[in-house]
This record gives structure tokens, sequence and C-alpha cells, in this order.
């Protein structure tokens, strides 16, 4: 998408040097834009853990990147001495964000593909090649979301007679947690690039503040008018009209329709249903988790630092700084996740169409998750 | 209640020097204690306007001392003379917060009073013991709530054999906000001092932040266990046990049952509900809006400056700053308070007993305000 008038994507080569990956360090965003040259394995597991990049799908574009840049670096004196490189630069990708599956996926596809190949010249283009193509893969993914959903924005904006269709969204699941497009904010970028007038209501998603910090940003520079929002905001927002439709991100949904995303989705989803607002979650089909049937009960929460809570980052005689919010002595508490029941979700949109938050609705577009079908991906 | 082991409440006389007023800086809480000087009227109305002191009670009773220091200053040369230099005054205190009803009410009911006087002298004496008196009052409403509203946290108790009864609550509705014990937090301080377990899920409360900065500081010195949580966590938790009760306060209750409070309280009702866990609202029977029907259609909302949205105050090395959180050109929106509609509230705890959120219920309690019944207070 667009930064200071410029197409961008999260990760890419250097056009002038293909030895190096860049990436947009979300770090300090969105008080600077800064470009980060990755040329070493240690400095592309650096940016993953320190989240200079972050986003299911943008960790698994760095992770093949990363690949790419291991092969480049791997001693050449032998295939053996090579890929025996590669594997532990793997490792060392890997165990950056153990808990972020696309890391791994990725991965794995890198090795996979890699050694198919003959030479060791013949190896580093295949992980050059096969990293653009995980990325180019996300971006498509994204995009097709993105024509998948315009048609709901579409609809209710001729329904209001072209007034702005205000769509209320929570956490980042912009294009800077993929590749490109995003997935919550695919359907609104096709929608703003077609011209119909929209206006999003951005959650700022305490504590870790990604929707004021991350969304803002990239809706700010791509155009798409937008306001922050206290998270507590919505609900009010709701019960007056003011908002037409929710679009948020997963982290995992189940194949019942449960979808588990940033703490607070759920509290939106309520205030959806309480006024009859219509409440969609975007994702790539590679985020179903086709195992998992209740995901109240089964889904693991993670609980993160309680400092994310405690303190919070911000522009301060323009510096990112850490300010403290809470007393010195008082606990805190940072669940990471909250899960979703179906029941409150309107529908999904994947990359092949748009289906009903149940079962039967998830695999009559994905046939070949049916207990019984072929093999599980 | 209790700071650093020491019973205070959040304004009195200076007892080695009545000419002075003592308050609690809660500007720069939790991060400094901080006791203000007040000795003119000027300072009264800037500890109002900026806000050192807040909550409805809270700025009532300063108005009510705040009339009392104009007593002791103005000149004495006539009764004509000192009560238009009071009358002045009392204009003065009204203008720093203007929508606040309980300035308006302290500063007429001191003009009242002090008028009755005879003498210069006996109309200061009247205007501290007017003062006194209001400050009194609010502390023995306070108190009375928590005496009603320990029931259902005994209850609670009980049902659980002894474990810690978790209590949800929203913003400050504390001592803090009041001249002692507060409303929501009272029932909270009378089951922490009969010995009763308890354990309180504070929300941080975006925008302002309340909750981490006042809620869990009030909480801290007094002893109560208790942990910050971002406003987003509260649905979560009640989805799986850990909330046996929700208590807040309220700016505005319609004598339907409609609850007006700090913005974000309708969504945790909404996952009460969801959850089963009874949502209970605690007032002064001062909050009560005998007029209004329906409290989400007619309540209008207060739209704040979004500069509360878009940065926020912490401490960092040593020193109180605001840090910017957004981007520079994002704009944001700040709406105040919401309505939480009386279907979600399980129940109000007044300084007369609980009832239930309905007119019939809340009309039980309050004969005094049925239609054709004498007069409206």
């Amino acid at each position: 998408m667009l930064v200071n008038g410029q197409h961008y994507r999260t990760i890419w080569i250097k056009p002038d040097d293909p030895r190096v990956v860049q990436i947009i360090n979300q770090h300090v965003l969105p008080h600077r834009f800064e470009i980060v040259d990755l040329t070493t394995v240690d400095e592309v597991a650096v940016a993953i853990r320190d989240m200079l990049v972050r986003g299911a799908g943008l960790i698994g574009a760095t992770a093949g990147y990363g690949m790419y840049i291991a092969a480049l670096n791997a001693p050449t004196g032998s295939r053996e001495a090579f890929l025996a490189a590669l594997e532990a630069d793997g490792k060392t990708l890997k165990a950056t964000r153990p808990t972020a599956i696309n890391l791994e996926w990725a991965v794995a596809r890198q090795l996979d593909a890699i050694r198919a190949g003959d030479t060791i010249l013949e190896m580093i283009e295949i992980a050059r090649q096969t990293a653009i193509a995980i990325a180019d893969e996300d971006a498509d993914f994204c995009r097709r979301i993105g024509e998948h959903g315009v048609a709901l924005i579409e609809e209710i904006s001729a329904r209001k007679g072209g007034e702005p269709v205000n769509i209320l969204t929570h956490c980042n699941a912009g294009w800077l947690a993929f590749v490109d497009y995003g997935t919550a904010t695919a359907p609104i970028y096709a929608a703003h690039d077609r011209g119909i007038p929209v206006h999003v209501w951005v959650d700022e998603t305490r504590p870790r503040n990604q929707g004021a910090q991350l969304t803002a940003w990239e809706l700010g520079q791509h155009g798409v008018p937008h306001a922050v929002i206290a998270d507590n905001v919505g609900g009010h927002l709701m019960q007056h009209g003011m908002v037409d439709l929710v679009i948020t991100g997963t982290d995992r949904t189940t194949h019942t329709g449960d979808v588990a995303n940033k703490i607070g989705t759920y509290l939106k989803a309520l205030a959806a249903r309480d006024n009859q607002v219509p409440f969609y979650v975007a994702l790539p089909s590679s985020t179903f988790d086709w195992v998992t049937r209740d995901g109240v009960k089964e889904i693991p929460i993670e609980e993160r630092n309680p400092d994310e809570v405690t303190h919070i980052q911000g522009l301060y005689q323009g510096e990112v700084v850490q300010v403290q919010l809470t007393p010195q002595d008082s606990p805190a508490r940072n669940y990471a996740f909250d899960v979703t029941p179906a029941r409150l979700v309107t529908g999904l949109i994947t990359e092949r169409g748009i289906c009903e938050a149940n079962e039967a609705s998830i695999l009559a577009l994905y046939p070949e998750h049916r207990q019984g079908a072929g093999g599980r991906t």
C-alpha cells in the first residue's frame, strides 16, 4: 500500500542490491518511518524477536526471506555443509517466536524447496524464488479477501446512498501484519481504491496499541479517512448507528467458527449483536484450526508480560520513550487474546469467498478438510 | 480511607490553621502523593478546573469549602459588600466546570445558609459548618452504600467458601471521587475491612486512565488486593468464571434504570449478561434523574478533547509527562460516557438500600419522587 505516496510492501529485496532484504521497522511506527537492512540471519532473527516485524503473514514472509539470506551466507565448500548451515539457521529463526506457526511453516517450505536444487548456486536461486513466492502468495490471498469483502461494503454504501460507510476494526490486521493489503483492511482498501466513501473507527487496542500506532498510520498513509478511538467507545457508537460494519482479523478460527483474536474482540462482537451491526472476520484459510471444536474452552490464551499494561510507548520531545501508567506497587495482568463464540460472528471473509461461522458453511468452502477427505494442510 | 497507613479524606480544613483547606492533588496520582493548600477562591477554582479534584461528590464538597474560603476573604465593611463578594465568588466557582451539577447545588446551599446569619462572624462560622456538613453527608451516603452493598459480597463469599470474591470495576467511583469510601468501592472497602477476602479487577479506563491511576492507587493504599487490566480484558475474564460481580458508579441514572457512566461501561454490562455475572451500579440518590425516561436516546454524551486519546500521561525518568500515542495526522474522537440500558443492570446500590433498575423498584425506595408526591429534591 502507499507510504508517502509511494507503493510499499512490508518486506522486499533491495532493488539495487539483491544481497539485502529490507523491512519497515514497525517498532518505531507511527513516530518514525524507518527502513532497516537485513543482511545476516542474526539480524533477521532480531527483527522477528524484537517485533520490528510482526503479524502472522509477515512473520512467515520474513522467515522465507531469512532463509534466502541464510543461503547467501552459508558455506559453499560442500552441499552437506551448506545444507547443515541452513538447517541450523532455520532453527535459529524458528526459536525467535516459538508460537508463530507461519514461522515453522515457511522455514520447512524453504528447506524442502532448497534441497531439490542440484548446485549451490541453484539452491540460492531457489531460496530467492521461494521467498518471493511465499510473499506473493500472502499478498495474493489478502488481495482476494479484499475482493470478496468489498461486496459487503458496496452493498451498505448503496443502501446509504453513497454516505460514508462506517467500519470499526480492532487491533492491526492491516497490510503491516502481512505483506500487502492485510486481511481486515483488505476490503476497506479495495472499497477506498474503487472510490466508495469509507470511514474507519480504529480501536486503539490496548495494551500494545497496534490500532493507534499501526492501523491508524497505514490507513492515513493510504489516504483512508479514519479516527482513533479508545477501546471503550465502540459500544456507544453502535448504539447510535455510527457503525455500519465491524471487520476484524483473527489469530486462529476453529472450523466450528469460534474466533480467537486480540483481547477485546469479544466485547465488540457483543455490542455488534446487541445493535444488529454485522460482525465479520477476515482470514486466509491458513488461520483455520481444523481440529479444535470449542474455541472458548479449548484455545489456550497467552498471558503476556504485565509491563505491557503498566507501561506504554509514545513520543516525548521527539524521542520514542516508555512511560509508567500505574502505581509502583499495583500488579497488572495481561491476557493477550480472547475468543468470540461463533454465535456472535455474522460471517468469515476468506480468500475463497464469504461463509457463515459454522462448520457446515466453512467445510462447504473448504471441502478438502471434511473428515475422510484427503489429507490436512 | 488509608494512605501510607494514615486515615485521609479527599478534602479537609488544616488542623492547625482553620484558614487553610487542604486537598490531595489527584492530577499527579499515582506517581506523587501531594497535598495542596487552598487559601483563596482563585486557588479553589483552579483546583476544580484543572482537575486536582474531580468526581461528583468531591466537586460538590470542594465548592462547599470554596465558599467557606470566600467568606474568610470577603470584605467585612458591610453585610451587603460581604454577600456581594460571596455571590461573585460563587459564580467563579460555578464557571469552573459548568456541567457539574453538584457545584451549583453546593454553592446555592452555602449562600442560602450564610444569608441566615446575623453578623459577619456568624456568617463565616455558618459557611465553615455548612462546608463540613456537605462533606460529612457525602461521606455518610457513601458509607451507607457500602453497608448495603457488602451483603452482595458476603453472599458470594459464603457461596465460594471464603475464596476471594473477584469484583470488576470501571473508572474511579472510589473515595477519591467523593469525600470518603466512594460508591462502587464502598462495598469493597466494607468487605475488606470486615475480613472478607476480595480481589478487584481494575479496568484502566482509557482514555483518562482513572482506573489505572486512581482506583489502583486507592485500593493499594488501603491494602485491597487488585490487578490492573486493559479495558479489553473483562469479557475474557467473565467467560472463564474469573469475575463474580461487577460494580460501577454512575454519572446519571434515569428513574427508569438506564445508567450513564464512563465510556465502556456498556461493554462490560453486555459481557456480564452474556456470562450471567451480576452487574450492579452504586449511587447516592442525588445521581438519579427523575425526568429522563430513555437514557440511551435522551442523555447527551459529552465529546471531550481528542488530545486525551492521542496523548497519555505517565512517569518518565521521575517526571510526570505526556507522550503522544498516535500518528501526527490521525484524527481521534473522544466520547466520554455511554449509557447502559436498564435491561443489563442487575441492581442499584443506594444509600437507602438495593433496588432493581426499573421505575417501580426505584420509586418504591424513593416514594417522594412519585408523580403527585410532594416536591422534587
